[in-house]
């Protein structure tokens, strides 16, 4: 199983159900259910365990997020108990929860996020109603239907002549490096996204790019795409907006920073993240 | 140079410039700029050529699109002319205009229809302005800011023992026939998305699963991720509500079925689509 946090969901989402009112009453009352409560980045946890007890009141939306193997059902909902909420990030990094309790998080966080951003209708501005156990937000005002957001980001280890680029934002903890990475715009491809975010934030000019895998992020709603670049040339000129260096590493160097062991004290990114995954990739 | 469509744009983003208005002016009043009018599908259109005029009132708001090689700014405006309008797909379809103009409609169409469907915030209900060239749109009320949404959409060749699985929909043109697709959803992996679709409308299970390529689809703004997905078995349960036939061909039909000349007047997508290339590599 691969150490990537956030890809282990066990849930089959049964998204053909999801719009009948009668089976997800159904599946809510069911005794094995399990509900998930989630604040902005946090989680209620109780006694270091996810805590999965319903909310308090019956009235309380529900997102659907699917059933595990043998029947139990998930559901996530937004409220925050003083005192029980844990931020997802260091949950994530602490290893408290199963890879799969972590991967059913990051859905749950992702679709109550939208809810709790997204009570207004963005094409008429009058309130909106939570519909297809969590699938979707409905406008009985003009009809509108609106949709919870998955926003696609390229994540790439660019490579020429045997060494990788990478790069770090001021904000990050120090010493630490990653792959360059952006959000992509409407009107491009996933290739066409790794070179405009790999030139704008560095100067350097791509050529081939090699998918490597996905990653759903959900700080708040991120579909993280992997890729390797092919540099053309290695001269840098660094977006200083986006990013406090960019430097070239021998591949010898990213080995012992993404073990934590170079003697600069510098490091790259943790397994859990899929700059990881790429980044380890442009070393075989 | 691949025939899909929507993938040519010779556009420079020049993302770093965006939050600067005073750029931005200084682009809009170049001598050489580039204006293109669109509504709802539909393009400005004069004497079989695009329309590139500025549209008639200084306070239009306008999307910048970017550059061309040499320095020509392109901007995009929403905008109905009557009689002077045409649909993308057919123009996508006919041939009229080139792979460059093409993927630059797609960028324009995707980023238009976004602002005129996204006046108010979502998270208060209060009108938004449009910020940063197009790629934000900022609330005075709350503060929240909003971003031009990308929506990922998963399609697939699924192979089993030598044969290809494809489905049509009812509201298709008779005979013909595609890869099996649909849209990500938060909290899950490209691959997780592909199997998922997949068992949702065929039932059928599937393992291993590669990319293949990726495609902008600005109906309205999808970005298509094109894989190919290995079946574990062949079995068919469809989904009536989504598809009206699904069936496994062998590899020599979907062969004529791509070129138009299968016996039983059956036929795959047109090279525009991702679909298509989805159905090639399959081949390979």
């Amino acid at each position: 199983m691969t150490p990537m946090a956030f890809v282990h969901s066990p849930l089959d989402r049964k998204a053909n159900h999801r719009s009948d009112a009668g089976w997800l009453q159904q599946r809510r009352a069911a005794r094995n259910a399990k509900f998930i409560q989630v604040h902005g980045d946090a989680v209620r946890m109780q006694e270091g365990k996810l805590a999965v007890a319903a909310p308090a009141s019956a009235e309380t939306p529900l997102v659907f997020l699917g059933e595990e193997a043998g029947g139990t059902p998930w559901f996530a909902f937004a409220g925050n108990s003083e005192g029980e909420m844990q931020a997802l990030r260091p949950l994530m990094v602490g290893g408290a929860l199963a890879p799969a309790e972590l991967s059913i998080l990051a859905q749950a966080r992702s679709l109550v996020h939208w809810h709790e951003k997204h009570g207004f209708c963005a094409a008429c501005g009058q309130k909106t109603e939570m519909s297809d156990g969590g699938y979707r937000r409905h406008c009985a005002a003009c009809g509108a239907d609106h949709f919870p957001r998955t926003d696609p980001v390229v994540i790439m280890a660019v490579q020429h002549g045997g060494n990788i680029l990478l790069g770090r934002q001021k904000a990050w903890a120090p010493g630490m490096y990653s792959a360059i990475a952006g959000f992509m715009e409407p009107g491009e491809t996933i290739e066409q996204a790794v070179a405009r975010e790999v030139l704008e934030e560095t100067g350097v000019v791509t050529g081939a790019v090699r998918y490597v895998a996905s990653q759903p992020w959900p700080f708040p709603s991120s579909l993280m795409i992997g890729c390797i670049a092919e540099a053309v040339a290695s001269q840098i000129t660094l977006d200083e907006k986006e990013l406090e260096n960019a430097r070239w590493f021998s591949r010898a160097d990213v080995r012992l920073m993404l073990d934590h062991k170079h003697p600069e004290g510098i490091h790259a990114s943790h397994p859990w993240a899929i700059a990881h995954t790429v980044i380890s990739a442009a070393l075989q």
